[in-house]
């Protein structure tokens, strides 16, 4: 599981971990083909639907034999066996074994960092997809594997809540074209949801976007850098899966591949549309955010203006008060203490009978000037 | 309808509203095909233009059965079917199964956020286009969606007001080739009004622009900054959209659709061409609107400078005459008052009968010069 | 006419008006193929150049009768047909029907924003092209269209003054090939004087970059930052058309016209690689334009930093040195005024014979000091 | 070699050393095909490990005699030459001659500067791979070459320590598929092995990305610029590396190479699938390292901002202060001394008995005024 | 010949005329074919190198006559007619018309600023080639044409010395394959000699930048930003050409000329890969010299952080300081003068005997605080 935080507060204690959980590959020099089950990986949970248009079935299991023996019993019937949980190797194995399924695939069912793909290897087709949702302002990238023949489809993901809820309603209930077509109907409408839930985790990015521009424009601080920076982290990856999703839709219509009818490939294509327009929608955010970063720097720019303008603002008053201040301050002698010679010409303002008033009357007037010059340059207006 | 706001005074009050006004998807998990009618949907309006070169008529109906007899019953006439508005679900469930139209299709028409893109599926083409227009001084991005057969166009859109009246007009009154030619040609007549509206909202952005960019030299306010990542958006879906329709545009001069005779396909290169010629421009304006950040960073920086030197003018002036009063309040004894003994190196200036005057000339003369140095660095001068 | 300003000295008077003269579409609802002559075009003058290797005649003619009387009188030679002004709707109508040209081409030919291109249509080629040439620091974008015949090539432009004179002057002399190859030879050589005269202006933007570069380093100005933008604008408008002129190039080379020669591709081959030159050196520039802009942004940041140091060194010199003169102004009584109490560990240094002296010299010290600090810092050397 | 230095402590001393060790290229005009061995090269050290499913054999092997009898003495065994080391030309001559090896192939065996790529010759394949390591925070980019033969792969370095060694710990302990296959899958063992180092150098890399944005936004120091500026160079250096070995196991799956077998070409894909997987994460660490240079910038900015502030606070509260106490520093006579005139207008404030107390009163209640704004502006809270 | 200066010391005095010393086309409207022998062009010099495996023979030859004996003369061996200098516009026309050369490609060669490329005409190949070689740090960027027939090749240069002296001594010595292969090989051998030049120029570039870094970083002069920028256009020139040499080499492998064998492609698809390899280092070099900008930006905002540090400490320290003597500079009265009247609290500090001495240990105390703060907010650390 591939996860990309935001809005998490505790994102300054341990900043590194919320990124990324686990390691993302096996060690280098690990046999090819020998899949390794993750630790602390849950007990599979294994389901079957059996179903044609009129009747349905849903079976509990465990083991391949009753897989096995279930899908055999009823040859006409569609199968769906869903399987949710790694935590058991031999498990797996006879899975593979039984179903001829390539070591390699059943490592990248088990390494839950693939891109989105389809693969054809004798008589079945192996399709990733990547399932992505949001959780506590958290996306979550999760992975489901899909192994289809002509009338099973196995689904295994690593966790035991999922996407899929929606399809086994509509199988339950018969509802939609689920129960009428075959098992090619069956992967796409379980790749179909999964590629839905894009949307309203886009839909919550581009609110978080028109949320953080506000926010940016009005006040910069490092909080809202970093949640931009995190949006842009979530975009690559969005954009890193949506893009092999549409390789993939691309693939299943431009390859002849047996198992998919030309029926369901008109439904493929409503998918591959959509991943278009996700796609479209990610390059649309990720520009939005590039702008953004603009946006911030500007801010700062525009605070330090702010800051930059009290400081002038003040000193422009004060300083040229002071100097005058400081002028009369000085200590020329209108006489010569000593001589007692008059010396008339020195600060003869500070004798005069108005002269404390004349100065304070010119210095207010100073301040009226500096205020209107202020006022007209708009240093008083707000956010400029 | 997907509203890209602009110039809109109440931008702060609620600043996420004006952008997007509905979801762009139904929920995920939602079976395929099924179409939901948007709530406040307005109920469908349906005229048929039945015309051939000679002859017009123009009905105002309700119900498939009217439309599918006035089909019937001129079988050698071209029929526009033209439907607006998209509260009747039952209406289109009819119109879907009377003329062969898949249910994912319908989907399409009535979630009105899908890419232009053509469709071939038994017997019809299915075209969406996007239509732009600016209302004050918003870009409004509405969806035309038709079936197009070998006699007849249904055009279907969400509300009463369109982008179609000229095409009517056309009809109407026989001019052009629109009655000459058969349905194919109607179906390129109204793709290429939709198209021809994207030169009107582009001039707009244009003019925006050098607006844009003279304000922004001038006086880089919040509000302008507002305005030009609003113009940025807009650009990045208008880009989107023409991207669209000039792949749908692509999609019907390569493939072979036996619908669109050779002749009509003569007016779709000609649409192409625009379609390429809009790309271009919104490129171009893309470009410049990027370079606009740019002029803003840079006017903010100015403006900082501008701050930068009236405060660095006042101080370079000020602060050195504040030290020279300073120096001339200081209390050095000329004489000693206890012992009486004369200190005649202690400040004589102050016993000169001329120190204030030369103090004060000798001021004057470094106003003087700082003046001229400001002068000279052209620190004085506006717009520098 | 699209006209790119630059270099105008008016360029604050009136903006918005020099970028760009006339609306680039006609009015969106329009019928195809209704082409408008826009208001003011000028009357069309119309000479013929019919040639051989041999022979040649040049006649001012009025009509197309006159037209089509003299290439039918002539099969054997080759005629250009050479049309300069718009303004005779009724003129361009006959020659439409006369030579079989589709009205979307004519109205292309008089809608002068059309990227260069190539269309085969009824036995004739449509080129059109676009004329780049710089007057008065702008760049102007006219259109040059040519139907293309076994024997005859129509040239069509709105204005008299034109850029294919020297194709003029190698017909009447018999200079180069033109007269001994066909009216492929002739199209070909009409579409690269167009073409070289890219050229020139590109040397022209090449030496403008030059000179912004090292006036930008020296001077920030407002007036730089508009004409660096105007050349950004100039260079996107720039490589639209020859992005679109490489395209046409392209087209004919990889199409099979029967109409044009193997003989004459070579001479089209050199044609496209002078586009594929000019697209990079467009390129180029365009990134040396980017650069610019950095450059500016650096150079305002530079300014401010001399400014910056200015306030710095007036302040770090002169604040200390007024604390000292203030320290000295204080008014600690060395003796209590009313009990006559001594109070000697109040500032003594006034009554210091040397203190004034002392003062000062240490004033001076710390005057050096910081120039000397200043020096080092290389604060006083200009340029940094 | 190439080296891309990183986490260096000694960066500072000698910066140019660390970053690319030896030219990367013979000098020109040197004779095509002419190998140069690099001074100071190891003497090669020979293994051969001969296998089949059942039996297993190493040998240490010294000159081309011995190699030739071991694989012409078991053809029916697959044969690994595992050579490291470089510094014997002879011997490497030999080897070309006795294997068929093109002289401008064993020139790109020693140069070890080569692109990954995959080239036929004379029924063998001549495959270069790039060996990505860290040691000491330093990326390595060493060379893997592969000559693969029906039943015989020689691989050769210049180093001894390598990447192969699981390889040749599950030769040795028959584990996977290594000793069951024949030569083409031991050759897809040996660049899958490599191509796996690609993983935790990436996962470094990312960590390193995690650390320094952290780091960056609380303190943009120029060490943390310079290791912003190396992680960039090193992705630009994984990319092109990772992308070349993309595009050699493209060729190695498009190309009917007849060597190599529809099962291991199985393997090869995975191999491509990993290729993909390495390139998209290198693009998206790419994009975050440019959003890394951003938020050094608004760091710098931020800490300016910071600094502005302490001078705003410090001049904002004391420069009206100054003034006060200036203006009461004042010399203004309230009796004239000469003619002992009584001056009431003159500074009565001085003489009044709670002067100097109310003075003071302002004075702080200008200071809470004045801490009050500040806080409001929350200019005295830290980290904006 | 187009030049690329930079490191040049006189860069300030004439900036224009070191970047471009020729413009780079013929005039406009000037008759395709006809080609000028630039103004000042050198008398061309002609060698004949005639040569099979086993003998060699070097003629110095004037005129065409000469040459065509030759080759006739020996119709067994090959001959490299090597030419430099274009000062005899007759002989270049007489070359053309012996060895059936088109004169659009004559016209390319006199006109040195082609991209390179590939044309075959006439039982020809005519083969482009840019020379790039570094002379007292600018880059020099000339053109080497090559005409190859079955036993012949022309190459033709316009200055003296030249790039191709080791392929001469590998002729004149019999190194290499050069004497034992074909025409075809002397082309390869011309051409990679040629091409190998760019990974010198390279590394020097490599060097520049390292250099750049590390003097960016400490210290951001103007002279530092003319050279990045200098650089930048270094390494977009030599993209440029790397660029059309790849499309060359592509162009060659591709093909299928009859002129080259398979042998000799094994060759050229070396060259491929080479080129690809400068276009790999080139791409990088552009990413390095991009951050360079932001490098200098950002040690423009790091000066000023440091003068407004400087600033700060100074005024921070002194302006509190010189609130304080100002304070104690204030004239309350302790007594009135007139009345006799005693004021007690007006300033008793003044009074008090350790007055002077509290007050300049409180001054030293806020000093000492303040430093202690700088200290704690690293602002006196240099370097951050």
């Amino acid at each position: 599981m591939e996860t990309a935080g935001s809005d998490s507060a505790g994102i300054k204690k341990k900043p590194a971990s919320p990124r990324r959980k686990k390691p993302f590959h096996a060690p280098p020099g690990t046999a090819p083909g020998t899949f390794v089950v993750p630790e602390g990986a849950l007990k599979p949970r294994v389901k079957i639907f059996s179903y044609d248009a009129l009747s349905f079935e849903e079976l509990e299991v465990s083991g391949v034999l009753a897989i096995k023996s279930q899908i055999d019993s009823h040859p006409d019937k569609n199968h769906w066996i869903d399987i949710r949980g790694f935590g058991d190797k031999a498990f797996f194995e006879q899975v593979a074994d039984c179903f001829g399924i390539h070591r390699l695939q059943m490592e990248d069912v088990v390494n839950v960092y693939q891109r989105a793909k389809v693969e054809e290897y004798q008589g079945h087709l192996f399709c990733v997809s990547r399932c992505i949702k949001e959780e506590n302002g958290i996306i979550i990238n999760d992975q489901l594997s899909l192994f289809v023949g002509s009338n099973f489809v196995i689904s295994i993901q690593d966790k035991y809540e999922d996407l899929l809820e929606p399809v086994r309603d509509r199988i339950r209930h018969g509802k939609g074209y689920v129960r009428k077509y075959g098992a090619d109907y069956l992967s796409y409408a379980l790749m179909d949801v999964v590629l839905d839930n894009f949307f309203p985790v886009l839909e919550r990015v581009s609110d978080r976007l028109d949320e953080l521009q506000d926010a940016l424009i009005d006040n910069p601080t490092r909080d809202l850098l970093n949640r931009v920076l995190q949006t842009k982290r979530d975009l690559i990856m969005l954009r890193r899966s949506i893009w092999s999703e549409r390789e993939k839709m691309n693939d299943i219509l431009r390859s002849s591949f047996p198992l998919i009818s030309e029926t369901t490939k008109i439904f493929f294509r409503d998918s591959y549309d959509h991943c278009v327009h996700v796609l479209d929608l990610v390059e649309s955010y990720k520009e939005v955010t590039a702008s953004l970063m603009d946006v911030y720097m500007s801010s700062v720019s525009n605070r330090m203006n702010q800051v930059m303008k009290v400081l002038t603002i003040i000193s422009t008053i004060f300083i040229p008060l002071t100097f005058i201040v400081g002028l009369y301050g000085m200590n020329f002698a209108h006489t010569n203490p000593k001589t007692g010679e008059d010396l008339p010409l020195n600060m003869p303002e500070l004798y005069s009978p108005y002269g404390y008033i004349t100065v304070n009357a010119i210095m207010i007037l100073i301040v009226i000037g500096l205020v209107v010059f202020f006022i007209k340059k708009e240093w008083l207006t707000k956010g400029n």
